[in-house]
């Protein structure tokens, strides 16, 4: 029996050949493709596939690993037109994934400029080793249940705050400073106030997220207003945190510049968190495809810090 | 960086004060008190306050995991009614959660016997340490994501086979082997076809299961006709097992005399699983408000297998 460890930090939970999140180095690989090479040159399909091509079990199975990658975006665009009170658009055979989205969201073909963007950030964010939603999926699919509860797991875990539930705050917050000249002044008097700053500091990361450093290059192409207050806030932030704790590694991390890019995309802040939903899918699929073909049921112990055990006073006995 | 353990076996994931399982002495503890003392003479409704009864915090509340913990009965025995076209019963203020679970179920009053049992049943299973389904409502909590998402993924996890999945299949396994008289020839020929037997073996104890124990009892005194077929089918699986095994302790765990008791008490053997989540939400929900109360996001490390990093084919480069 080890000593506990808050947060699991720094504990294998897993053994995987899907990514690796180099942090000392600031690298993010899938199966053994740099991230910064799969951006801009890959389909997500591809992507998706390569994730989970490995594997041969038939429950959970590839095609049904398949079915639910390609379905997120479908029901997201349908719950939004439905919302909006206007009739859902059908996926085209003709359109590749990232398209189709865009496609079946507005009901219109998208720019090739939109399409590229949404499609490196789906290939951006398809993966990243042990987060808290991949390994929800895993301790699920270690109790041989079904895909579709390890997904429902992982989506309850990605729309948590300290997970993927955020990306929509860092837009809330810039929408707040409002413009790059108000930035340092706002941003010290939020600091007095103890508001944190939305976007930085990861656990994993101790250089530049490499995925934020994509996203940003993307934001600056596509979104200049964005990138005008956005990059002036980074700085400021950084600074702000590295006068308060010079001895931390602080760093933008992947939501920051990607409220930018799927603002540039079109889409409302509320997709946010479930446009990473619908690149993650394939991630998760993969590791449960993964977790099953080797299994053994997650089970970790628990350390008891409640009183010594006493008599309870029985039912008869009281008033 | 610790080295990868399978199943996180051994590491503790959560310092908790709502249970203890301690495998070696063969006890359960819930806020210290034992298992068999709370059994007979507590209400679920007194374990399921004493679970979360420590916790102040508004997001997640007591309020709602009350709710939560309230609902389930509810959920599931309109649920059950409406498959079978009838209408809905409401729950009646002057029964109790034991009692209202079955009144609603059956819209008519449950006999004394049958609620005691199923009370029983309740307060065994309400907690059981870092459990799968208990750890995924955790990590899901760790992310500061909602209760009804904590408790979805928890459901999610209870369902898989190797978790409360199994239950009914305990039923399953004593149906094909008919009587007391079969049991030892169907249980060597199973075996040599690698059948598993249902309701033996658990990760944590290593003597007999405390809640196993109090079932079995019950068993016999509401249930004998299933007690002669499974108490012989239960003898001559822990021989054949030590047989095979003499290295290993062998023993019969909650499943295996919860399909029993369930049974007793009228609930449809479909019904064995959802009716352990009626239960096993007092646990959740206290684990739930215990991590939202000093949370630390829960992300453990992944130890990379896959290829190192190479170059892909561009798209434009390809055929």
């Amino acid at each position: 029996m080890s000593a506990y460890i808050p947060g699991l930090e720094g504990i294998i939970a897993a053994q995987t050949a899907i990514s690796m999140v180099d942090g000392a180095n600031g690298r993010l690989i899938y199966r053994g493709y740099v991230i910064a090479d799969l951006a801009e040159d890959m389909s997500f399909e591809e992507v998706a596939f390569l994730q989970g091509v490995e594997h041969k079990l038939e429950r959970p199975s590839i095609p049904l690993a398949i079915h639910a990658t390609a379905s997120f975006p479908t029901i997201l665009a349908m719950f939004h037109r439905r919302q909006l009170g206007l009739a859902p658009v059908k996926p085209r055979a003709d359109l590749g994934h990232a398209a189709n989205y865009l496609y079946m969201f507005d009901g219109k073909e998208a720019s090739p400029e939109r399409v590229r963007a949404l499609n490196t950030y789906l290939v951006l964010l398809a993966d990243h080793g042990m987060n808290a939603s991949t390994f929800v999926a895993r301790v699920i699919a270690s109790t041989d249940s079904d895909l579709a509860s390890c997904l429902v797991g992982a989506i309850g875990a990605l729309k948590g705050p300290a997970h993927g539930g955020a990306p929509s705050a860092v837009m809330d917050q810039l929408e707040q400073i409002g413009t790059a000249e108000n930035a340092e002044r706002w941003m010290r008097e939020a600091r007095k106030q103890k508001v944190r700053f939305m976007g930085f500091g990861h656990r994993i990361y101790r250089t530049y997220d490499p995925r934020a450093k994509i996203l940003k290059a993307l934001c600056a192409e596509l979104n200049p207003k964005f990138y005008e207050l956005a990059s002036k806030v980074e700085e400021t932030a950084l600074m702000i945190l590295h006068e308060e704790h010079p001895e931390r590694p602080q760093a933008t991390n992947v939501e920051f510049y990607s409220a930018g890019v799927l603002q540039a995309i079109g889409l409302p802040k509320e997709y946010f968190p479930p446009t990473f939903a619908v690149s993650r899918v394939a991630g998760w699929t993969a590791h449960v495809l993964e977790q099953s073909a080797n299994n053994r049921l997650i089970r970790p112990q628990s350390e008891y810090i409640g009183p010594e055990p006493r008599k309870p006073v029985p039912l008869a006995e009281r008033g």
